[in-house]
């Protein structure tokens, strides 16, 4: 079983078939970044003609038994999820509507302060704001996963304490392999790993050891150390493959329409656009490669099939329906 | 002169009549709580109606000069302002759209966390964000300006030295008076007057010693200590008028979107609606009592000019126009 447990690509049928090609069973991608309500449902409305247009190669995911259902007739299905809350704007009540939608993860920030929470990339970090603590009841309630991938440590931390069920960082390196500013610091990931939390191993330069040179071998050590400090079936792949997508896309992502000036992000004026990603992972064709490099750093057959897949699928089956018992 | 920085009345011919009753030349009304930028447009689309309605009573206010236009026609000019930064939403190019619409004062925060600073109600506060330093710049760009009489301390300081032009607090009174959430400590309001911002005194019975049971001595002894410590010309009033508004509006003002459950904000679960106004400031007829109550505390003519109104005029007339030398 392959899940990858994030990718924002320029969707096409190109990329669909490298998915059948690379064996992905499940890909929960982005389809909001600053979006508002509105905006959000046209993307929607893109996937909704994709999933009309490509139905031997996609289907919508809803539920874990949407994987079952898509391995059975050779397809990916496809989970939504959001990078930001702007798609529930300033309104409780559009959680419960995201979620009718098909929304399975929303992160509390992007990378600045949210009505929610704390971005990474803010100067300081209050954690959890009044708003966001109402809406972490609502997500719990009706199944909508909290993802802290871009948000600050204290933010983090604090979601992972009041939420009655489990978080992710669906896409993110341990901070000590590599000290970017999207990584995560140990406090962080055992917060989220110890409650059943789950953390995706990113493939985006930025966030690898050595950038876009980084070697399978290197990336494949560092999820075995991870796996003997946090268990590795709370390790899973969120590969943050964004391919295809045109350096304007990486502006959106980074400025939105919070400010009138550039910003880099993660990138530089040298090298504002979409790092090259390792010769060992150019897209969905090779998760086999990853795979391989798993076995080859040691795990066990069973540790290899939950870190490539298997993790993904009991967080899905478990988070994605109404709260408590 | 009369103006009055900050009401949100049920507005009605009625209320219109009263301000002429009370000779009130301008005020500052409230266009926004938690309204979006769509949900704005159609509280000014109402306010195009009532200058339809009533051209002989009231008229649009842009500028001080528009001030002059309404006492020499025996009117009352109505500027425009939100109590939070919704209708911006998260869209920094919205900033001059609301200013073009007629918006002259926008609250960075209401009660809680913004995208742009922490309200007074937050445990604790990080002051400017990312998004609020750019959208700070951009306020003081076009000529819109920054209220901080919901925020959190630190967030008022730091506004007030990070903006390049004088700031306000349209309504709230010293916490030394009367130790209430949103009245401000000494800090505060020498970081706003000595940077040439306004203050403006708040009759909202929460606001006030004794709350209704104020008497207008003591409210009148509290400005001229005010004046004494920082200046007389820094000072104004804004009554934060709520007259005929139904309770329902007091459950929107505090509860807005953000949560499902019930606030109560500074009220209780015992009086959670808008409490009685003090016997002498009924409404907007009892300005000329409040004139009466500063003569009687000591005040000259020219601070009382200033303090009725004078003061807030020169800081529209500064204010409101593109910034830049």
């Amino acid at each position: 079983m392959r899940i990858d447990g994030l990718q924002y690509c320029n969707w096409s049928e190109k990329v669909f078939r490298q998915m059948r090609e690379g064996g992905v069973d499940a890909v929960h991608v982005t389809v909001a970044y600053h979006e508002n309500f509105r905006e959000t449902v046209l993307n929607l409305e893109r996937w909704n003609r994709w999933f009309e247009r490509y139905p031997d190669l996609i289907l919508k995911g809803l539920t874990a038994a949407d994987i079952d259902r898509a391995r059975g007739t050779d397809r990916t299905a496809i989970f939504f999820g959001f990078q930001n809350p702007s798609p529930i704007e300033d309104d409780i009540g559009l959680v419960e509507i995201v979620h009718a939608l098909g929304a399975r993860f929303m992160q509390l920030t992007y990378n600045n302060q949210s009505l929610l929470a704390t971005g990474c990339y803010e100067a300081e970090d209050t954690g959890i704001t009044r708003m966001g603590r109402e809406v972490i009841r609502e997500m719990n309630r009706v199944g909508l996963v909290v993802d802290m991938s871009h948000s600050a440590d204290r933010s983090t931390i604090e979601a992972a304490e009041l939420s009655e069920r489990p978080i992710a960082i669906t896409h993110a390196n341990p901070y000590s392999w590599h000290p970017a500013l999207r990584n995560k610091r140990h406090d962080v990931i055992e917060a989220v790993t110890e409650r059943g939390g789950m953390l995706g191993f990113s493939l985006y330069p930025h966030h690898l050891n050595g950038g876009s040179a980084c070697t399978l071998e290197d990336f494949c050590a560092m999820i075995a150390r991870t796996a003997e400090r946090y268990g590795a079936r709370h390790l899973g792949i969120g590969s943050d493959l964004c391919q295809d997508q045109p350096d304007g896309v990486v502006e959106w992502m980074r400025t939105g329409r919070w400010t009138k000036g550039v910003e880099y992000g993660e990138g530089s004026a040298d090298a504002p656009g979409f790092p090259p990603m390792p010769g060992w992972f150019r897209d969905n064709r090779d998760f086999g490669t990853i795979e391989e490099g798993l076995r080859a750093v040691g795990f066990r057959d069973d540790e290899v099939h939950g870190l490539m897949g298997g993790n993904w699928y009991r967080f899905f089956s478990e988070n994605f329906g109404p709260g408590g018992t």
